[in-house]
């Protein structure tokens, strides 16, 4: 059947209203405007964000249909798109690259002022939806919503990656891949013998520590509530596991006790404040560098002692591995079909769009690093 | 007079208490201990955390002999010391470098483990103190103590210069010339072209103006809320001034309208949770890095908008500009001497040392970047 210009009636995930169950429902996706980009997709991750905008601590407007971790094919374009066309294997980008702005023309910036996270507004570059459902007009997630069977997203937004790339899996370099990887390679530079510790071993934080063990860290300390992660996490590099619901004191006390002297790099990838505080009070007090991967609540303030700031140490935030995204993401698919790096171990489960609540719950229970929704 | 291994009586200034005015006493000064030197004062720089300690700021321990930033002439020196000898023209450092300890054994570290500024305990190495006055102790500060015609401070505390050096001025090399120009050109490694903003324009934030200017910044922006020191700032290369007292909305607003995005690079000098905060929020949302070289109060503390971290940028603590003290300070000298570099302008006022109200009121009154005390 050809779609080409036509609405496009099909399934998406609606969350109707704040910490409300998401519903399965049958929504209508207008054809692509100017510099945008309909794509059937493939494949999602469940990410920690899209958690935060279901529980409302992200201010979003609903209804809105959730999800940015994303691969899909290119069904039709609107006008001028040249960077990719109809049936380009692509994926989504949470954090576009427009190449226009000041932060995409800087060396070091990759913070595009054309995302739509913080803070996120729901619609379209042009002030519009997309969605509708039973005439409703329904929000976008991120200006990306990747929890549908077809969406429609800026070309900013969306880069074309390798023909061979599976697409069962490469959602992960969408999004949770690259955030925890570049945060240790590209953003810390984790340096050869070095010491870490990671608080959260879901997607981001094991990522993170596969990054950390490819540059060459000696001791990788992972901490997490959820012991059922940590085989995994050992699986993938972690030297040493703590739960700090089992310590008798806090974690960062007991990271500097089997340290000694504090980590070197320090990883925060849950988006708490308590575990943004210990990850930086966890790093050595002259040279430690502290790295923030975890998206905080909308109203959550950081509170550090600040005589302890000046002996020389580090906090960074880290927005998807400080990677310029379309520059850099098809590279990462790449390297992957080279096997010069392995997201499989974080494919712990696929499950077709339709199970989406046990994908939520295995989220949930933490018994996934990934769960990948198959459309 | 041989005073080798003897007890010197001289003068120097102490605090009795918190906040109470500083008196110029007879002391009573012990010899060097084994790994310790004594050295002859012959000049004094007068900086903010000394005003800290004054003021009760900082935890510290009173009665004590204040004063860190200080360049004399070694008259005697303990069992076991190398480094220096007597007739050696040197400056006492803040930060000392025991090249032992984990931070000074680390390639990027500075924040030496003997130094004794978070916390003070006001004592030698070896728990004692080397100060009498009429037979009350009198503790040390920082380990240095500089308002005294004769101190003692362990010998990786201290570090011989060039003998062609100009004493009556090279103490700011001791501390406040290296904090600012070395936050600037080493930590911050400020790029040509780049904006940066500078949160005080006393000694430290006039060398972290001279820092920006050699490193080519097109333009810095200089915060003070005395604007005697404006026109001194101009002349070091401030490009715009600004007196937050004189704004109608907050100065970090300001600091965003003048660049549109924000500056690369946000210098504290002052150590103020606010102008922390105003600094932090001064810079690029995605590369901006906030340098923090001010001296917070000991039970401050820091606190920023979680969310926003998350968009790349950078808070650093700097402390004494990330030099590793004995190994960098020297070249610096030999840089002024070499006229790489220039520290006169730095040096607004001389005064000897029995005119230190004198020498204080011109801190307080912001007249003087610095006003050297001469022994």
């Amino acid at each position: 059947m050809n779609t080409l210009g036509k609405t496009i009636t099909c399934r998406a995930a609606i969350a109707w209203a704040k910490n409300s169950p998401l519903l399965i429902e049958e929504v209508q996706v207008e054809p692509p405007k100017s510099g945008e980009v309909r794509i059937k997709m493939i494949s999602s991750g469940i990410c920690g964000s899209d958690d935060h905008v279901l529980k409302g601590e992200l201010v979003v407007n609903f209804p809105l249909i959730p999800g940015h971790e994303g691969a899909g094919i290119v069904e039709s374009v609107g006008d001028g798109v040249c960077s990719v066309k109809p049936g380009d294997k692509v994926l989504i980008l949470i954090i576009p690259q427009c190449r226009e702005c000041d932060a995409c023309l800087h060396p070091k910036g990759n913070f595009c002022d054309k995302q739509d996270v913080l803070p996120c507004s729901g619609v379209m570059l042009d002030g519009t939806s997309r969605f509708s459902c039973r005439g409703q007009k329904i929000y976008h997630s991120f200006r990306t919503s990747s929890f549908t069977e077809y969406t429609v997203v800026p070309e900013i937004a969306t880069v074309k990656i390798d023909d061979a790339a599976p697409m069962d899996k490469v959602c992960l370099i969408s999004c949770g891949f690259p955030t925890g990887y570049g945060a240790a390679v590209n953003s810390a530079k984790v340096t050869p013998g070095s010491t870490c510790v990671v608080f959260g071993l879901g997607g981001v934080g094991s990522a993170i520590v596969m990054g950390c063990k490819a540059s060459g860290a000696c001791r990788i300390i992972g901490v997490d509530i959820n012991e059922e992660k940590f085989p995994r996490a050992r699986a993938l590099g972690v030297t040493d596991c703590l739960n700090p619901n089992k310590l008798e004191k806090p974690v960062q006390e007991v990271v500097m006790e089997m340290t000694g002297v504090g980590v070197d790099f320090a990883f925060e990838a849950i988006g708490l404040i308590d575990t943004m505080v210990a990850a930086w009070n966890s790093c050595n007090n002259s040279y430690g560098v502290c790295l923030i991967a975890g998206l905080a609540p909308s109203d959550a303030q950081l509170s550090l002692e600040a005589p302890k700031i000046l002996s020389g140490k580090t906090l960074k935030g880290v927005c998807l591995g400080d990677y310029k995204t379309r520059d850099c993401i098809p590279q990462i698919v790449t390297d992957y079909l080279q096997n010069k790096i392995n997201i499989d171990p974080l494919v712990t489960y696929q499950l077709p769009f339709n199970q989406l609540h046990e994908a939520l719950e295995l989220f949930h229970s933490g018994k996934a690093i990934r769960c990948v929704l198959l459309f």
